[in-house]
């Protein structure tokens, strides 16, 4: 941390300063230019990451210069993570598709749509049994029975299963159905999720919040790692701008800062970070040319007819020209060893 | 609703989708020009809201036009209302404030601010028991203990106590404590949670979440006012844009926009929304101005040692400083009958 | 300047830092703690404004920690400045009031709207006789003959007439019809305008972009400034966030920003800053509220009858409240001394 | 354009709406529904564009349905356009790559990079001889000694030229020296300079303002088009969003997005976009999958010594990997057919 001085600090602000970095038990360097006096502190920041700096006297402002994650950082676990889905690895080099409908409708539609996943060559199905909606009044999900539709679809095609849990009381629940449990970009920051899901013992698929800075994301992971799990997948589906033609705007970039950053495998939504099921494919190629271990998109066996997010959702011939563009494009770059990081 | 047509849309697309309208038991108008055609849907628009229009053949976009909330609007009680916190009104013209520290760390400091508080005017104590932070190793609340504490400071000075809860399991408990309960920015969404304070008999102070429109956020209400609370209050809190200056942009228009819209008594946090500590006065000023029913400070009897926060916590005399200022101009605005809305 | 090394930059790293801040002149301090390394830069930043430090080996990122303006900013010049305009003092305590329509539509209405504005006793006419368009296709304004009609209407009431110069070539000839030359939003960096607004003589009203930080703006006034022109005066008009409900988000905290880090007058304008005329009334007292030094509103003689910005513009009756409450309240805050910072 | 009523608007409410539309000479049709009232327009919407619904009784909001641009627009010329500089086509299936220092500052400079641009097999030099800064105390460019360094580095090496031109007195000089004259981001909406490159006679490499929205973006196309010089090119450059980790957010869904709404060419600048170097590739990578037409990169034979931009600026041999997998990666989606709309 960079403590920045008033231009008029004086002696005795500058030596309050010190003495509270000294106080937490850290040491702290002076640095007087014509113009500026910074007061750097040296140790770990953990320790002093709650002391307001800001409102001593003399003092304009602070910047803080380190991570506040660990467990999720690069710097702590060099080598990328793999992670195991029940057979199923992440982030090894070949990208996994998890593909379904938004939410489970019925179990003739999940059934349709899983045959039609697995033909097509995805490891996941994806559907809601537990849907966050803006509105009290949209369709919330069939719950439990959402979760027997998904196994009995598990059963009937080998898929792997990944499903969002909304509430710390149906966690449990939601792992004895599911392979890799899902928390929502509405519940980035929902610390009790988090930690519950924490200590779920399955993989969890931690999508980025609504608008969650790279930083913030990986503390989020962090929580779920700190309870002791730590196969942790980020997915990556779109931030809130100022844009209103897409739903989202889809921040590529973030797969690059994560493979920097972080060791934990990334993969991208790009039907919700679009919003428009005809943008699908191009940001699809775009997050596997862009480093991406995979991709998490909506299929629908009828999208005209789909209770929820309907225009983003694929239609099966688009859902197989996607997969089948995407696996050659990814071979490729395994061959010719077009490497990103 | 209205559906948006391509330009080379044909009769059958337009069938189609007015078939798809009729189907859910609502009616169709088609408008046509000579570059647009538009289909209109009319009646009850929740029929309708997960009916993938986009995805239809000829449909290039749709426009929602009407609110999905309903027991939170004006249209639906076009008198403002009241909310009566233990004897407390907030929304009856004279403006409430809400003082205290940002987390409760111990008896002596609950105390000593509750005692500046209520010596100051305010009439209720805040104060974080169950404190939502980015990282999980930053401090977390003292929990029920800290619960223990506001309660013994209401004894002390008769301050209504307003706090977070974070999670579902807690809500019980911090209802027996607290006269009113929190619901922070971060969980705007947490429907699990809003349904949860719906239930809990107890009046809710619903923060603004992050980056949430005044639509979402209206609709988070709604979440709680479905469950049979009609008792809830709005939190401006700032929200989140590319400005770096200030921790958060503080939105004094959606205090002008839900007094239009809504019947909820809004109030408004200048602690949060600025990040620092200086500019509290002017937009708790402005905010008042603007017509906010109340205000929401942090108020720490030694900003320089709170545990976290502290860069926008007021000092006793800056807060003192602001009660005065804020209750002239309030009487002064009711006396002029300068109204707003 | 701050300069943060990877954890793993070697000694090597470090001093190929060192060794490019002291070749520009200035001297490093490192500071070196168990988990990071930092290089401090002492002297005068601007020589090394441009020095790519980011790319050479070992370094992780920088952190730029002072200003990049300098007579813009109340280091520089510690009292807050008046700006004389033709004999009305903007930034002396009492606010100035700047309205008229959006743009100069024809003489009748000008005169209307001038004789109005008058009446309610503002001191600045405002209308545009170049208009910036989004589209090529929309009302571009009447240009000089706009102009003429500016100039009729300051010689029939008195007003001080300020309006928008869009183009270097103008320049000259709106600073012959107007006592007041303003920079719109869009062209906040169209720093070639900015130079020549600097040489004009003229007193500059400088709008904050669209999506500029406050440093920018500063940096933009102080374009001005370095030519010569020391007669800036800034005016919020609203930024661009992801809320759709009004046309920007009016960042008032920007007020309060300002009035720390600046010397230069600050007015508001809540006719752009929220598109909707319903929220004028409310965001003009609250900028007055929160240390603005005026307002810039649209008034139309028949606002449903407007050429453009029609939404936002007041009608006459509203504009006269507005004007009287927004009087009585600066009033009431002078005699209190209710003052902001 | 769909006019919303108040749900208490009356007869005569709506009747003067119609009578507004129809004296405008369109046509107006009403749907009623049980609790609301909507009004659609038929015909041509520019001629309505600056009629203020908004501002009559009875009136909510408004919305628009329809598109401003026309010459840009893909519904007008269906068939992309390939643009023809000097030789080199853009948007014919083989990406083009503009690439050099970000400003001119020496002969010796440019031409060694002009080598190594030209020798890893980019067909464009790019290079900034006007340079927008933020501070008027940067570097601002080399101005007329810049352009004719680079016509000299033309010379040298074949390469086309493109470079910025930030002011409309130096349109003429530039486009001397230049092949296509970029428009910067700060200029999108600097409608002066539009118009002046729309008459020069030279293609325009539009950049994307820092908060633009696409609309605008393909409005500000359409300013340069209706001057009648229909060689427009469009760039994606990163908008500004809340992320701080990269210097801006590379929005590759704007590459789709373009496709489907104009016939103009687009490339992305993953420079700019991302502010960092080693991010380059991957969204270089990305943005060829996504479909853009090229790509604009900052390469400096020196970074680490560049007065401008280092941090973003790539070395030769990061340059010369770039190169090598983007154009294998091109070769295999032409020859798989993975064409993406």
């Amino acid at each position: 941390m960079v403590i920045i001085m008033n231009p008029d600090a004086n002696r005795e602000n500058i030596e309050n300063v010190i003495a509270a970095i000294e106080a937490n038990g850290l040491s702290a360097k002076v640095m007087e230019g014509s113009t500026q006096k910074i007061v750097g502190v040296i140790g770990d920041k953990t320790r002093i990451a709650s002391v307001p700096f800001d409102a001593m006297d003399g003092v304009e402002s602070t910047v803080s210069i380190s991570k506040s994650y660990k467990l999720a950082s690069r710097e702590f676990h060099p080598a990328s993570s793999i992670i195991n889905v029940d057979g199923v690895n992440i982030g090894d080099g070949t990208p996994v598709v998890m593909a379904g409908p938004c939410a489970v409708e019925s179990k003739e539609q999940l059934f349709e749509a899983a045959d039609i996943v697995k033909a097509a060559g995805a490891q996941f199905l994806r559907g809601g049994a537990y849907k966050p909606r803006t509105s009290p009044y949209s369709f919330q999900g069939l719950e439990e029975t959402g979760l027997k539709y998904l196994a009995k679809a598990k059963e009937r095609t080998g898929l792997k299963i990944v499903t969002e849990v909304t509430v710390v009381e149906a966690v449990e629940l939601v792992a004895q159905y599911a392979d890799m449990l899902q928390v929502g970009a509405r519940n980035m920051q929902n610390f009790g999720l988090l930690k519950e899901v924490g200590k779920c013992g399955k993989p969890v698929l931690l999508k980025r919040g609504l608008a969650a800075t790279i930083d913030e994301w990986l503390n989020a992971a962090e929580y779920i790692m700190s309870e002791g799990n730590a196969d942790v997948v980020l997915c990556e589906r779109g931030i809130r701008t100022y844009e209103t033609y897409t739903r989202n705007t889809l921040d590529l970039s973030a797969v690059a800062a994560v493979k920097h950053l972080s060791h934990l495998p990334i993969i991208v939504d790009p039907s919700h970070g679009t919003g428009k099921w005809r943008m699908v494919k191009p940001m699809a190629l775009a997050a596997i040319a862009a480093g991406a271990d995979g991709l998490m998109t909506e299929m629908h066996p009828n999208p005209a007819k789909a209770l929820s997010d309907g225009p983003q959702s694929l239609t099966p011939e688009h859902f197989r020209d996607i997969m089948n563009c995407v696996n050659k494009m990814a071979k490729f770059m395994r061959e010719e060893n077009i490497i990103n990081w």
